[in-house]
């Protein structure tokens, strides 16, 4: 499973309209609903349904270490990413919280992860190494781990129930990989890609700035998106990279969380741009260079509540919009069924 | 019951401190849950709990008609007021289908409708009259009529279980009752008050806002907090004034919704400036005094999603992070719990 999937569009101007009229002669006045009905009419176009349900939604928690990391480009150190893997799979987590709180599956895979764990349920191993090399002085990764963890995304999708794929990620270290492949895909100075991550103060970001630029020269040919993947990315993001694909390809409703799950999907994205189609952005985190990866693909994220944390948890906390979305096109009467008055 | 209930302050800087250290030695960096802190905190502060759990929370849905809608005031005629009654109690309106999502208890209570129900499951029936008289003319109800219908909110909640109200509203003609209200009590032109409501154009919007000076120079000198509820406001209105300051003094949460039952926060934060302790805006609606509205109740709602359906929808759609909120300060573990090192 190496190859990309066909992700054909799934745009159907007939199947939008009705969507829509559906939604217009609900029991509500025109448009009142507001951005939850474009949700709807997007659920509706992705599943390929004018009364779409959600069944088993997953939350996939992809996770790797890196070797920036030893460069200093994080407030914590590289342990925390086992630890924090440790966390999810024995409920601590706020992604862990989450998930049962709104009955998501969770699944979490060590992609690279420097730390060898005991087996646990809803811990897949698909580890490709003990962390990614020092983008500063090389690639991350080659090209071959970048295709086989692209691999892994996709097979680990292709074995979960449901129709709905929460992304989430945890790695110290992966706010650089995402700055680093916002730069490169969208040729943007990055400074303006880069922040303080989980905390770093603004001494501790211009370091970093300073590290990604070494990191940018030192991979300055790879600039197409699997080369630039290989080179600046982490073994967690070219597995979600690989679970986008595969989700896209499956018309599962895509759940972008933050910073690091939206480079995934801008890489996947560029190879090949019907993936869009199929994601719903949840939050608009505070980490600066989101703000600028959402104006690159376009998307207008559900929620703004300031969070910075990943893991899926953004996802997570949205993921009620779209059960709603969903039941009120499903549910909700319209005004020849409920005997309702038009305007006047 | 038709005295104000006491409402005293639960400022407790203790209180305050201690839910915030929790937080803060949860497995995450510091902050990075954004405004689901703050959101955490405030909870945890009106239940008196470092533990809080929302049980048994219930959507009060009050309805009632508008003289006022006779000038015109609305793009849907009066009838649809009870029309959609009658759609809340049989489970076809955006409210109904959101409280059945997550298992809101859902009262709808007649404070005023120009209609004779039929008895239902979930109706209540506390009319005080068919429908305000124009205020435009003179004052929408008398001080006895305003006085009734709050006591009506006080005993409503006060029957009603759970720690957590919902607040939603029903009236043709009640976005111009809000606004006269906001213009009123904060001394605002009524043209930055008044809005298209439930979707009047530009020309409407116009008519509107001069009737609406009518109204205000009808009832000149009705400038304190109960005799402008009575002059300006709506029996739905003067109802969910009782339920607050009863939902309040019982330290319920308060879940608002857009802008009509922010002018009933308005004005029941105007008798008991503690009420506003209690409370937790859902969202900013898309109708234009909303914003001015929050500004006035220094309120910082948690969604922006365009809504102006009124209802108790936007109050409905943001309880899961509510529970959320709690469930995070209940469930996830802290970096000495869990085995996660701090920061470096």
């Amino acid at each position: 499973m190496n190859t990309l999937p066909a992700i054909p569009s799934i745009a159907d101007a007939a199947l939008a309209a009705r969507l829509q009229s559906l939604i217009d002669h609900k029991t509500k006045p025109l448009g009142s609903l507001g951005r939850l009905e474009a949700l709807a009419v997007r659920i509706g176009l992705i599943l390929g349904s004018e009364a779409p349900e959600l069944h088993a939604p997953q939350v996939l928690v992809c996770a790797a270490d890196h070797g920036l990391a030893a460069r200093g480009v994080s407030a914590f150190p590289s342990d925390v990413t086992w630890q924090m893997v440790h966390n999810f799979v024995t409920g601590g987590a706020a992604v862990s919280v989450l998930a049962r709180q709104h009955g998501l599956g969770l699944t979490v895979v060590d992609c690279g992860v420097r730390h060898d764990f005991a087996p646990y349920p809803g811990l897949v191993v698909r580890k490709i190494a003990p962390g990614t090399q020092d983008a500063s002085a090389g690639p991350a990764m080659t090209a071959a781990q970048c295709a086989h963890a692209m691999a892994n995304g996709r097979e680990v999708v292709a074995a979960l129930p449901g129709n709905a794929l929460l992304l989430g990620e945890m790695g110290i270290g992966n706010t650089s990989s995402a700055a680093l492949l916002l730069a490169r895909l969208t040729d943007t100075d990055v400074a303006d890609c880069a922040g303080p991550g989980t905390g770093l103060d603004a001494a501790g970001v211009a370091r970093k700035v300073a590290v990604l630029r070494q990191a940018l020269a030192a991979n300055a040919a790879a600039r197409e998106p699997l080369d630039a993947l290989a080179a600046l990315g982490g073994f967690e993001i070219a597995t979600l990279v690989g679970a986008v694909l595969q989700a896209a390809a499956e018309r599962r409703v895509i759940v972008v969380d933050g910073f690091i799950t939206s480079a995934a999907v801008l890489v996947a994205a560029r190879l090949a741009p019907a993936v869009l189609q199929r994601c719903v952005f949840s939050h608009q985190s505070q980490e600066p260079g989101h703000l600028r990866m959402l104006a690159a693909l376009q998307a207008e994220p559900l929620l703004e509540l300031g969070l910075r944390l990943g893991e899926g948890s953004g996802a997570a906390l949205a993921w009620p919009l779209l059960a709603s979305a969903c039941a009120i096109l499903r549910e909700m009467a319209s005004f020849e069924s409920a005997g309702v008055a038009q305007r006047t």
